[in-house]
């Protein structure tokens, strides 16, 4: 069986789980794939942090290029997060030949058009089921089964955090800065919440929803945003009393105005689907001319969530590569022209 | 762009829709297979019946083997139902070099393994999303994005007629038989409901997920099965008093004993994700090793949203004949080896 080296940016929550799920799946992994994936070099940043998983030391190395450009690697996964300098990195990865596989929604929603085109003039694979919905596929599902629908409107629980703040201010009656500090505790928000509280996490994944399902080009800056930090203990009270929750709605819909988008707090009915999505967990709701209602519903982030989406594009890119297939005509999730 | 002509077996609910979402949606469907699809037979066994679409007449024929043994015909949609004819027109499609696209869960249930196996004696594929959960692109998570993972579980509300008799009987407290009334009415149930309420309907889907998602090949005869039409209005007043419903669950699990599997009436928490699926919609809840939790959520049937599912599969085949790839490294949906 022929083995297909890869390389991977990054060894923290999302790259050790993607390291763990291969020691994990390794024969549904090589089955699937028909190759033999090996995770041959890692770049790790801060080489005397504890990680989760134990890797040979000899893996390791500091320099990103000792990665990208290695002619014996074939795969990149990016896994560091942030918008610099993991763009560049994958700029250089594509340019060199090589497929990329990254979770990375911050850099996907600023240069995923950028990289979709280095990818197509290098004739290769860009693949990001994992950046939005961690181990939900709906980038695959919208991509590949639902592709011929045309869509009237999209709405996703995109963000764990919020999801997991709104859900315990519902069930308890407790207030935002009790429940978020209990979060902060457990572990389902960070030190510093802003990028999730105030709803910008969503907004990047909404981008590039806005890109798969509607052939829109929308900036995260450009959506209008308005995050949880100040609802309080009486919204939700008033809403409860309407028959109704609040939920951190991402939202975009065709209407007779245009294409709308918007990332803000929002009353569902509680008979709607997304209503009874609770705690940490994330979905999209999309309705289809074909399909009409849909919903997928799961983890949204998480070490071994979002390694289940990291794998599932390997696969595909190794399976691809086993074929020798004209990559221009797979590369997935490239956005529709609108 | 190259026109591949496709013929198609049955001009049913399905069929219909399947000829009229082409017709609302040919630019997104001819732009995302890169290729022109054209319908250009159809076996009509019944040419006086009214049909729910405009055919123009001359695509019609009453001789399967008019469309099975066309050489120009690359691709066999097969709409009929049932096990036979069906099944052996698929058999002898995929004989004489056809990629067939099939709805069809009785036929595969039965006669999948056989299929499977021509198609990949003859190089062609064989894709059969729409069998499975109507427009809820499960086959292809299971057998793409989800493929690295190992499942513990996976339970489905598979039939839409069961759940909506259930819906009502747990929101009005009616029986049984006013509510079966009432579905007959609004065309939610059959005439003969026999194949639905007693969970043959729901044992053929849960036989072709067994084989997806566990490798396993059981036969719909061989699940133990059990309907709703024993289930009274005491019994779901008692699941309420417990803070449950009951729902017509197929069961598939890996436990110490072995694989279990069972379709049943089965009483949920009304925390379940299952539990909020309501009416005739259907969902498929997962648990993987490395995804964890997971639900898909949709109408399981329908024209048009099962035509949604054909179409994804019709445009992958597409996509793969415009590729001239190998065939036998792409055949979705194949059962793992347990």
């Amino acid at each position: 069986m022929k083995t297909i080296k890869v390389g991977m940016l990054g060894i923290g929550n999302v790259g050790s789980g993607t390291y763990l799920a291969l020691e994990m799946n390794s024969a549904s992994i090589e089955k699937s794939a028909g190759v033999h994936l090996e995770i041959a070099k890692i770049l790790n940043r801060r080489p005397e942090a504890k990680r989760a998983v134990e890797v040979p030391p000899e893996k390791y190395t500091a320099d990103p290029y000792e990665i990208i450009n290695d002619p014996e690697i074939e795969i990149i996964i990016e896994v560091m997060g942030g918008i610099e300098p993991a763009s560049t990195y994958m700029a250089d990865a594509l340019r060199a030949g090589k497929h990329v596989v990254t979770a990375n929604k911050a850099a996907l929603a600023v240069n995923g058009e950028m990289l979709q085109k280095l990818a197509m003039e290098n004739h290769v694979m860009l693949r990001f089921e994992a950046s939005v919905g961690g181990g939900i596929p709906i980038i695959n599902a919208v991509a590949d089964p639902l592709v011929s629908n045309q869509y009237d409107e999209v709405l996703g629980i995109l963000n764990g955090t919020t999801n997991y703040i709104l859900t315990h201010m519902t069930e308890e009656g407790a207030d935002y800065a009790d429940v978020l500090k209990k979060a902060q505790e457990l572990g389902f928000a960070e030190p510093d919440p802003t990028a999730d509280v105030e709803g910008i996490d969503a907004a990047n994944k909404l981008s590039i929803l806005l890109s798969l399902v509607f052939g829109a080009r929308v900036l995260p800056k450009d959506i209008p945003t308005e995050g949880i930090s100040r609802i309080s203990g009486a919204d939700i009270a008033a809403a409860k009393e309407q028959g109704c929750k609040i939920k951190l709605i991402a939202r975009a819909a065709k209407t007779d105005k245009g294409l709308e988008y918007s990332v803000r707090p929002t009353l569902l009915p509680k008979e709607h689907p997304l209503a009874g999505v609770n705690n940490e967990f994330n979905a999209v709701f999309l309705k289809g001319n074909a399909v009409d209602e849909l919903m997928f519903y799961g983890r949204g982030a998480g070490a071994l969530p979002t390694a289940s989406a990291v794998w599932g594009d390997l696969i595909e890119v190794g399976k691809e590569i086993a074929k020798g297939a004209a990559y221009d005509l797979v590369v997935a999730g490239g956005p529709a022209e609108a």
